[in-house]
């Protein structure tokens, strides 16, 4: 789609919070299965588990299949989603187009998801060792990443929202390029702490398990950790290169 | 691996239990996940939604295109897993293989748990209508059909472990050739008593929203008679089905 097609419609920051609060819990759900099996160092190294006519590691082949997989039925068709690997096929899927509601763009901040998933994410959740559970722990990885990109791709829904209810204040920013202003603009510390609130309550009670009291699969305290240095600050970032380009 | 090479190793039914508890918890997230999407039928019903040089459904091409890329990727090489769809290609990972701990067999009850699925389970799960998310919610349904299909193919490892602690009873079933003996062998009230109770409390937990009170995305009862009419019988017949093949 062409950015100057684009026609703005409404979006209010109220009717995106309903979406934000489903997709802690797709993300706690997500980490506490990966949560179940070991690190499984073997999948992240290239070649050591043989794969024909394929260089790379088990977790990136398993990625690459299934964004192929995902890629021919259309899902990054979607302004909400957003691929990890290149070079993906062209999607076999037809249908009607919806508006969507965001200014076309390109920013796709999976690099930054990817490489942060790996050092923050997963040490918080594993243990290190091989109980050779590999299929399930790169299938549970890549959950992990498509949930995480969702949520943190998600910040240009809520760029738009923010930009829509203070046009005059974001206006003379983007004006200037002033990403550091953009940011302190965007930042609200009392809504983050209600977010980070929210999924340690999560954490404590979709980490339980009946039978096993004080079993926590994730520590709340971890996972409130890991929105609050990894998830929102990603998101803020993808918030500010939103804006940036909303007016050009 | 023919039958005749299979070396029987001891299999415990308590050291599976925990297996078992964990899948229960699989199985909810997943189904918690699959609610939160409208029924979406247009995904279900071949043509509907066009498919370049595809006949079928969106939702079928969604299921082969996976079982393709984790066939490619060996998930299909373990014993624990079962695959929905036919003419999967070979896979291209090599590596070590571990003993099984069941004898080899080819039972496969995915097209009892697939039917049960959509007949029993999504209207339990859904509400009727089309909000749009089609590759969500395929890809709810996918994960759906995968944690069923293991937890009811279990039933192999269940049935190993219950014919090694009673080789005298169920031998001469097996030798009789008699099902409905064995089933009434392998039932016992009490433990699935103590599921159906378990999995009540971890719907309610698991489906719970903090600052919704009250909010249950997949009802307990529900929950619970997914498991007593559909999810507890199917495990019974592949156990039946594989005792009957055990002393062959």
């Amino acid at each position: 789609m062409d950015p100057s097609d684009w026609q703005e419609s409404p979006l209010r920051l109220e009717d995106l919070r309903g979406e934000l609060i489903r997709q802690e819990v797709t993300i706690l759900f997500a980490f506490i299965e990966r949560a179940q099996f070991a690190r499984n160092d073997a999948i992240y190294e290239a070649g050591r588990i043989p794969i024909a006519g394929y260089s790379g590691s088990f977790f990136e082949y398993m990625l690459e299949q299934t964004e192929r997989a995902h890629a021919l039925a259309g899902r990054y068709m979607s302004c909400d989603e957003h691929a990890f690997s290149g070079g993906l096929p062209e999607p076999l899927v037809s249908g009607e187009r919806y508006p969507t509601p965001i200014r076309p763009n390109d920013i796709n901040a999976n690099a930054a998801i990817r490489s942060g998933y790996f050092e923050r994410v997963l040490p918080e959740l594993v243990e290190p060792g091989d109980d050779r559970n590999y299929g399930s722990s790169a299938t549970c990885d890549i959950l992990c990443l498509q949930v995480l990109s969702r949520r943190v791709h998600y910040g240009k829904h809520i760029a738009e929202a923010k930009f829509q209810a203070e046009r005059e204040a974001y206006g003379v920013l983007i004006e200037r390029g002033d990403a550091a202003g953009l940011e302190q603009q965007l930042i609200d510390k009392t809504v983050e702490r209600g977010v980070l609130e929210r999924v340690r309550e999560k954490a404590a009670i979709y980490g339980s398990e009946p039978g096993l009291p004080g079993a926590c699969r994730v520590s709340p305290e971890a996972a409130a950790r890991l929105f609050e240095d990894f998830i929102i600050p990603r998101t803020i970032e993808v918030e500010v290169d939103y804006l940036l380009g909303r007016l050009g």
